[in-house]
């Protein structure tokens, strides 16, 4: 997708991609197969490249910083990117510049898990591990001492939280230049289903202004106090008592921001790439009043074809955005994107496609 | 920008490239380097493709039976194509189905121009090659004998019309896909400067309900009588005593839809794709009330990005659309696109923009 936004700027990519089989490989025309924790291969690809970006931030830190060392662009920036790599790292940072979060800290093993819950008013706590986890992978919601154990597995560093008791979950998309130029996106309500981002609603309905505002410069306040270079996702809960607290960052298109492609002047795409190659940004103001995202996730059927064409012809207003990957189920294979004036028709329309695709539903 | 229109679509291209400079082949990761004009190289490129379509229509007719008649479906088909590559043809197709367009008829050689004006009511008369003439190339304003050698030098057949009084031109642009569903964008005017198409603005402004009606009704039929598969621009003209005549046809994205990508639920790159590959259509209802699409051409300066870089700054909501075309005076290397409520605001910003790009203007 980020390529898609790339053709109309003149943008040329190379891309580092696990297997020729994914999903960017079967777009881009200048692909490096390899693996992207390896530093030698990260240095090859990198000659030749003005500037590095990424669609996932599980690339090295220390990698990163060697590049960066070598005297190629890295954007975001390691020193920021990390910030959405370690969780622990995140909370300090933001606990430290006084953004309101869930109540935290790093828990050494289940006994300490225990202590952190009494801290906070008992159990249940949110394990988190520091790196790693997304889509509900690498959380554990626990209830008990005997429940902890499966978060430290892993060997790797666990953040404890306290669960908050949260309306609904929210994100505030912001995009920030190495210049200091940064826009903000309307505020979207994200649900999710089982730990995976469902549907996403921009704007978020009837968010109170204030809170709109808050999210917003709390976003914007991130980029720029940690120095994110492009798109920065931050994920909120909405509390019942009326507060925000950020949940998680990325710094990268995040799919709380895949509504801009067809609902708002300049994608988070063509915002990111602009940053990213510090080209003034665009407007990302939303087209329509009510724009939804639906993400399309494998079902029972490798086979979605004919849903696609029913889904097409059904609904001729229904943007589909397929990602070229294998059907397995619960994956996301793509998304659906509907705009317009009546915010239950139109989530209807989404929800209608998302669920035929997935084949939730046959009529 | 019809492989960036395929991506979410999930639709994957093979391309067939003069050169591996060529715009698209700098996007597309499937690139054939050939000879469009070669029936062995058109073999070669066809085999494991599902379906071929064009961005130009310079393969030859006869090529393309060949292919058909090796089972490659191509769409348009031939039969359709040549109404588009073979002005002689279109002007005999669309006389005998009662289409009106300017008086016209074969001329042999300058005598005969004399004659074909004295039919007419006098010069000047419009000489056209019957193939081969995109942009105001191969179309000559002829006013005596004498003017109209040029026309005859290349051997190629030479149509005469006459020259129409008309108010402006306009387009219809819409798509028809195997099974015979069709969409009607809005009519657009488009304005050309020097033979050139310099501003697209959609919908035509003031245009007649019934004009507006006609032109479509007249596309529509057009595609359907021709067996037109995929997109089909029909330039007309809309005459001071208010007729709309056919001038030219286009059976592939033309540029009097790249306003769509920007102003249309469904772009016309969208829409040809899902025509070619026999999807259900999509909507083809403008976004905006008013959008306006300028021409970028290449100026004096073959380094256009400080300007690229301005423009971007100036007008946050400008949508710029660059090919990755070397610059070279006069050469369209992209496309602007502004929309808005406000007609003359939006045309002013998208002239500005072109006009800056091709450094006409400094402020």
């Amino acid at each position: 997708m980020t390529h898609e936004a790339g053709i109309p700027l003149g943008i040329s990519f190379r891309l580092l991609s696990d297997t020729p089989q994914d999903a960017a490989a079967r777009v881009v025309n200048d692909v490096v197969v390899g693996d992207y924790r390896d530093l030698a291969t990260l240095r090859a690809f990198a000659k030749g490249c003005d500037v590095i970006t990424f669609d996932h931030e599980h690339v090295p830190t220390e990698h990163l910083r060697a590049l960066e060392a070598d005297g190629i662009p890295v954007r975001p920036g390691p020193g920021a990117l990390v910030h959405a790599q370690d969780k622990g790292v995140m909370r300090a940072r933001l606990t430290s510049l006084g953004v309101a979060c869930p109540r935290h800290r790093i828990v050494t093993d289940p006994a300490d898990v225990v202590r952190f819950a009494d801290e906070i008013g008992g159990f249940p706590v949110v394990l988190k591990t520091v790196r790693g986890g997304y889509d509900g992978k690498g959380v554990w919601l626990v209830r008990s001492e005997e429940d902890a154990g499966d978060a430290f597995r892993a060997g790797v560093p666990v953040l404890g939280e306290e669960r908050v008791a949260f309306r609904r979950e929210l994100a505030a998309n912001v995009v920030r230049s190495p210049h200091g130029q940064a826009v903000a996106y309307p505020v979207v309500e994200s649900r999710q289903v089982d730990g995976v981002c469902d549907t996403v609603i921009a704007p978020a309905p009837g968010l109170a202004p204030e809170l709109s505002a808050q999210a917003q410069e709390t976003a914007l306040r991130i980029a720029g106090e940690l120095g994110v270079v492009g798109h920065l996702a931050v994920e909120l809960f909405e509390t019942e008592d009326g507060r925000v607290l950020v949940n998680e960052l990325a710094m990268r298109p995040h799919n709380s921001g895949h509504w801009t492609q067809d609902g708002a002047v300049t994608s988070q795409f063509a915002n990111h790439l602009r940053a990213v190659l510090d080209l003034p940004l665009g407007d990302p103001r939303p087209r329509a009043p009510w724009t939804v995202m639906a993400n399309v996730l494998g079902g029972a059927y490798p086979e979605m074809y004919p849903a696609y064409l029913h889904c097409m012809a059904r609904d001729p207003g229904l943007k589909i955005h397929m990602y070229g990957k294998d059907v397995r189920p619960g994956r996301k294979v793509g998304h659906v994107t509907t705009f317009g004036d009546d915010l239950d028709e139109v989530t209807d329309r989404a929800r209608h496609a998302a669920d035929y695709l997935r084949g939730l539903i046959d009529e």
